[in-house]
């Protein structure tokens, strides 16, 4: 597979001029692509413009519905429940962390759940966010399940991300983690290349480990048992139980706080059935700003400075990779691969927009 | 290694002796002690009983002061710091969270944290405590130094666990696990049984995956580098990243957020500088609350029930287990294994008390 350089704020302009063609806002086509684009430049291809063919099949069917109007379903001071009416995930998620921040801003914490909703791309997007608003950041969705309890094999959880985000210098501790061992495009990433899965990675049919990739893609679309196995893996050795729980968890901050489809429910690939949450503290509360911030800095430049294990040059902090992927691409431009390129290229076409103009030299 | 059942009534009693005669209070002795036995209830028999000679001898050293007296050094309609002065954890663990319950009571969230204080028993004590309050708990205590960054092969974080609780029926959902893969505890009892190591639980002194128990701890002891992997074991194809994040995650809540020691900097194993966390929140600000409650117990109950992989008969929720285990003990004691009761003696012997007075048919 060969990856062309795409310039990013050309790439950009495209995609928002898909997405308006679509049906949506001008704010929201260039809120959407903002999202799919900090994911192409954090380095988290999976999330970013190869996903686009995704979303649009999604609202060719209908199941996406650019006109939508989220509906605040109930409200606090310090909280709010919002209806997604099948917009855009990201659409809803960017105005549901807002409302957050703003509680958070004006009452410490704020915390926001959205139900009936789409795909949001990246979780850390929305916590970096309240990072850049110098408050504590949290996000969750749910997915259609794929994850399998500890001792089950029917998937029964979502990967449901857990993602925290903290200011510090000078990079944010960034946390953005799938709460299964892997998530199904590395499966899937095995499967093309041929290789045997690792051991606690993937289910069979009967709840037992198996290396056999394709027979693991296979049980996941025809929705036979199988699936996924939680951070930690198969047997409660290696902590398969901890990582169960850390999706319950994420289950209960989304499907069951939005009052929406917890994960066994969760229809057409999640699509319109997802729940999310959004969560901003003002760390104030703890004491003085500057002197918090700079003891996490401290924190996370003594992790990154410790002795490195054999064979190892460095100790990374999480986001630090996505901070020097960023600063990469936003000069050389975003590595596309030929596939995504060919999918972009039919995308436009169908909205009436040609590629080509966009990419002249 | 034999074990006798004790009455709970009669140990209860015997422990709650011991710590007035060390010159707790009696409020104070008996919450000590309730948290010592709701760990040996639960079935955790680490921070049970067996626990009580490490604290009787920080306690002689003068490491743990019983007539402390910890200051509120910050707060806000939400949350509180707490010097702990070097007292009995569970002391201010307690006052700390029935603090961030009645700031949750009043203001749908409260969060407190403790500084200079130490060990705290089972971190999922706390969080209950909001549960009981139809509140949703969380809880977080850091370490001394024991756990390898991923790539890295210095202890640089805690054990720290993530505890939290959330009302449900029949059961709590009641999550309490350390950020560890495994606890020291799990290498020791490996190393008596002269068993290898499993792959990714423990490091050695060039951070390469070791199976010789009595070498890991070897390490620990002299503080050489080596120690335990993260949740996720030593290799990012296994998650080491995603259970090294969660680490710093619990280090922010307990060391940074508390203005303490964090874990790289904690001595004489935690005593005297460890900090804690304890957040409620009223899940109220979601809607319903017996809906929101009915919700969660019916997610659980899926769980329980979907199909059980080969060769096993049962899936658990967190917290299950735990309740099955003390309703057992509650009817036949509590049982106490034979250096256990050993120690029991001394430490009544030296603070001028008969064992045999408590427990004689």
């Amino acid at each position: 597979m060969s990856y062309t350089r795409l310039c990013v704020s050309s790439i950009r302009k495209y995609c928002e001029d898909i997405y308006i063609k679509h049906g949506f806002s001008h704010d929201d086509s260039s809120q959407i692509v903002d999202v799919i684009l900090t994911s192409d430049l954090y380095g988290i291809e999976s999330h970013g413009v190869q996903r686009m063919m995704r979303y649009h099949n999604s609202i060719k069917k209908g199941l996406v519905n650019p006109a939508a109007k989220p509906k605040t379903v109930f409200e606090t001071p310090v909280s709010a429940v919002i209806d997604g009416d099948k917009t855009m995930g990201q659409v809803t998620a960017y105005r549901a962390m807002l409302m957050a921040i703003k509680k958070a801003k004006k009452n410490a914490f704020g915390a926001v759940t959205v139900r009936n909703c789409n795909h949001y791309g990246i979780a850390g997007y929305y916590p970096r966010m309240a990072a850049d608003e110098d408050l504590l950041g949290f996000s969750s969705t749910n997915t259609e399940a794929i994850a399998i309890p500890t001792f089950g094999k029917q998937p029964m959880l979502g990967t449901s991300p857990l993602a925290l985000c903290m200011p510090a210098d000078p990079y944010y501790f960034w946390y953005d983690v799938a709460t299964t061992v892997v998530p199904r495009g590395k499966i899937e990433i095995y499967n093309k290349r041929e290789l045997p899965l690792h051991d606690g990675w993937a289910s069979d049919e009967y709840g037992n480990s198996c290396a056999d990739a394709q027979h693991v893609l296979d049980n996941i679309r025809n929705k036979n048992f199988g699936g996924i196995f939680p951070i930690g893996g198969s047997t409660t050795d290696t902590g398969s139980h901890k990582g169960y729980g850390l999706g319950i968890i994420a289950e209960l901050f989304t499907g069951v706080f939005a009052n929406g489809h917890t994960s066994p429910h969760v229809q057409n690939g999640g699509m319109g059935d997802t729940s999310f949450c959004f969560i901003a503290m003002d760390y104030g509360i703890f004491g003085d700003k500057k002197d918090i911030r700079a003891r996490m800095s401290i924190l996370l430049q003594e992790l990154r400075d410790s002795p490195k294990a054999d064979g190892h040059r460095r100790i990374y902090t999480h986001g630090e990779k996505e901070m020097e992927s960023q600063a990469e691409k936003l000069q050389n431009g975003i590595p596309v691969n030929d596939k995504t390129c060919d999918e972009l290229k039919k995308i436009g076409s169908y909205v009436g927009l040609s590629f080509d103009d966009y990419f002249q030299e």
